[in-house]
């Protein structure tokens, strides 16, 4: 029973589906295709906004291109020390900005607080030249802890941001996680709270392989995004493919209808154990993701029963959780019960 | 009626079917899943010897990865002067190996001379650090001109390299249709002829978007290869779907099937093109591209009646034709019947 | 007897005097002291336009960082095909432009004809983001073949290159040769011309070590210059001693009449090759550099007897005489004298 | 009065006379010339084992240099979170590096505690491709904070490194006045404890700009060495000018008697801060940097009084003062009476 990652999951049939539909005939290569050249309006319908969007095949060459073109080679990316950005992507950031420097900040549960990050700023590049300057500042929505920024906590950061000359990005791996347990509209949590730049996560949320820059009426980066892309060899010379799963993504709001199913998955998770004895809630569950701290024994039972879930970096008593759409309340019922039977006793 | 480019066909039924069933269960993330392990030992049965490979999603992904890991920042690559690493991958060579130089080689149907070869790398380095240092070369197979080297060819160029201590890489976007139609083995065409990796292409032979780096016996260079992978944010999470669909080419030779397809289709283009009076073929067809030298106004004319292909940049008189699996007698039939209508006649 | 460069010849005894004297005291580091905050002023009044100064220690490093500023990662350098940034920097521009292509471009005499210069402009992105983008174009001032453009063509160049809206940085390892030949004013053959930026060269020309990065009027490039600078490792603590180079040059115009010496001495060599029978010069001698076309046993005769000279990279019979302000009279008369010695007799 | 930097004392006239008698003549360019190529057997001798050794006119510049070699643009640079290269360098590290991650850790007075560093390389690279690699410890001697390593806790973290595959670089900026301090040979603190390769500081010294990347017996990393200091613009064409000041400071002990000069007046000061009532030490004095503790309006007293010193940045009442050999037994005097006098009393 896998509670790995949402990575892990298979892909929605409506995806699948969308891609036999876009397979039926010939279409115009790199982009050019009547998918592609339909995500700019389905995503300014969704945003509420004007939007241009650039899809591409992983997370992590989409928040690299974003940063790419956010921070010179010279910046200072600014992000919480739990980010992905930072601490997952294999220095992709680091490659795709030609050398900037993350600075990692403190805060609770993966969430920077605007007083951490307006400190951080205005001490990173006090010495000019001979400092990385801040450049960009990004934030993980839903955050690697499994929480969410309230539309007002993005907002603080903007202001935080912008009064600093800084763009904010918007890692949004799960974003539609975040969308739907926040029950807030996607404009409320972006480009109305200041974000300006959005990597839209749909490969955890049932694609096979589909994510998208969603850049919030800032034309001017949008050729150096499309240049990042292409030299990044991330310009699919087959995008139809990967567009076509983002346009069923959006259709009927099938992409917040995927997050609900694994967000209440991650509730029902969360409900049975704080009521167990056994285990505790690390942070609040505001998305698909649960940490779960118990006794290491415990974990290892847990494990050798076929449950599969990660073991946090650094520690021997704290869990990773993931449910998806995939993930049946049968096998959160059967989990909890293996819970409370792996107990001392 | 589209002779554009491979790239615009629609991927053959059994990729598709491929996608399908591995989306039937979860599986591990991150190329850990059970069809991406299967890659070496399919591919090493296909190339008859022991062979690494990295699925990835694009072919100027693995090229670029592959120049990376080959040459350092200060290398100088060898390439023809029409290769596509040189004129079509938006300077993703460049990016990937940190800044190497590309150094454009003559040569009659995008074929490089071993002569030229050789004595293009003796000068290139002789001022040492004042010099970018010849460091890998890299052929294309089928060519860009739609020729292809034979082993024999590829086996010169081999030891031109290999006797100055380079590396020989080969693109092989469209690997299959030269090996299907010089009709030797992958493993003459390859390792056997002094070939050290390939870049393996199935994306316009009949896939959605699957390449695949496949090195021949130098372990020594996979953990660059890896790590530039995920650097270039092109390890994909759920990875299955890229090497299902590799699994499902080399199945039973699809690979060669749906070349021999296409190259069948050129072959019928080619020879009704040398018999009209409106046009001549510019190379020899060896594979699925066929180059087609008429009066501009025939190849407007042609277009008009909706024949859509590419003409060659730097010349109004040249057209690229490219068959594809997906291409039927009729279309030849029709395409030719329309060339010999458009003649002045 | 040393014709083998510029850079071999000791530094001029005013250049000296000018360090010992900026070391008498304290002075604030990285380029905030006393002689740096003079530079601006100094260049300014001597090419009679507002200038923006940065003393940079090396020619590749000015090249580079101002090549890294003009271009971006994606970006195309256009340049002549002998260009010192295509074949003797080592890969330094690819380096500082983190991956730009460099065109090169054939011409006469190491000089670009305008017409090459707007095709290869026009030619070279046609294919959009697959193609690398032309972004600046770059000339040598005197050229790697001892040529001098004359102000009508660098305007011509410029013309070429602002219309289509591409900055022209002039690389002047060898300025104050074309200057002191053309005997016109430095403005007119620079900002005059439509040069943006110039490379200005002194270390050649009699200084220790000391270039300058001159912009002319374009404000917005500073800051990526400075952090570049910085970045490179190129901001010294001290340069107080480069710039009081810098200073010393322009005092009373040294840096014009230690030009004028050498090239005497290139003109009297160049005479003295005319009338001999041993030898033709290969191109017109502009500035301070002679080639010199003669039978190889005659060039070995010549080194045999202490003549240190460089035989051009391709050729055996084609030899660079570069002349210095510490080359004498008699020491052209003697080399003269040895080439008419030399012949077959 | 001037305690900012060792970068604005004047350099010592040994080292500008050594720079006048290199200038008698013609000479080699590119390090090639009869003083560059004394280098390694001078620094062999001083450091009592092979050395190869190349002059490089930046410490920023040889720092990033070998980090470049030393890292793959993946890896992780280990370093103490107050280092010069993590701090200082504008991100040049970065730019060489291609992109690797410094990793600052935390350590009284500037010096990483072997226990520290285990930790921190065994955790940095757990998962793989998706973490930056650990790749070379980086330590500074001496210090950030004056402090100075033993060569006891130099092998320690040697012993650390080279148990996980790490090799060890040493900052020496200020590695004459750590030698002179510690009192111990510079191979002891060097090669004998495990320090792989050296920046070797001398502009701080009394050089005008001198530095060198001293390499302890890793012939491999010489190419990639060389390659990088070209492709940096960082090989100077008169390069003698930075070998004469080297081998100055290397003749009779000059660079050790001139770090003792400047030791004795930071041991005087210091004295003198321990006897005040005004004022306490930061961190013991081991080299020639004072870090005084102190009143803001303490602070700001000194300065009006014309004393210059910085203020440690995030600081308001903690001031470095740094000694060179070119300050006075007098000013040392001279402030401490003005920090009595400037006191609340």
């Amino acid at each position: 029973m896998n509670f790995k990652s949402d990575n892990e999951a298979p892909a929605h049939p409506a995806v699948l589906e969308a891609i036999v539909e876009a397979n039926r005939d010939f279409a115009t290569a790199y982009a050019a295709d009547r998918y592609s050249q339909r995500l700019n309006a389905r995503f300014s319908e969704a945003f509420e906004t004007e939007c241009h969007v650039l899809p591409i095949a992983t997370g992590t060459a989409a928040n690299s291109i974003v940063l790419g073109e956010l921070s010179p080679p010279w910046g200072a990316v600014m992000c919480h020390q739990n980010a992905h950005i930072h601490c997952d992507e294999g220095g992709a950031p680091e490659f795709y900005t030609h050398g900037a420097k993350l600075v990692p900040l403190a805060g609770d549960g993966a969430r920077i607080h605007p007083d951490t990050l307006g400190r951080a700023i205005d001490a990173a590049g006090v010495h000019g030249v001979h400092n990385c300057k801040p450049a960009v500042v990004s934030v993980t929505q839903a955050t690697e802890c499994g929480t969410s920024y309230r539309p007002a906590q993005i907002q603080a950061l903007a202001e935080v941001s912008h009064g600093r000359g800084l763009p904010l990005h918007m890692d949004g791996a799960r974003f539609a996680n975040a969308v739907a347990w926040l029950g807030c509209s996607p404009a409320e949590v972006t480009w109305k709270a200041g974000v300006d730049v959005l990597s839209f996560g749909a490969t955890k949320n049932g694609a096979l392989t589909a994510e998208a820059v969603v850049v919030f009426g800032r034309p001017e980066w949008l050729e150096g995004l499309e240049r990042r892309r292409k030299r990044g060899g991330h310009l699919l010379s087959k995008m139809r493919y990967v567009s076509a799963q983002l346009l069923a993504m959006l259709e009927n709001g099938l992409w917040l209808d995927i997050a609900r199913t694994a967000n209440a998955r991650a509730a029902e998770l969360a409900a049975g154990i704080e009521r167990s004895d056994q285990a505790t809630l690390e942070w609040p569950v505001e998305a698909n993701e649960v940490f779960m701290r118990a006794d290491p024994d415990i974990l290892q039972s847990l494990k050798t029963r076929g449950f599969e879930f990660h073991i946090w970096p650094g520690y021997d008593d704290l869990a990773r959780l993931v449910c998806t759409f995939a993930t049946s309340e049968q096998q959160i019922r059967d989990f909890l019960s293996a819970l409370q039977d792996s107990g001392p006793g």
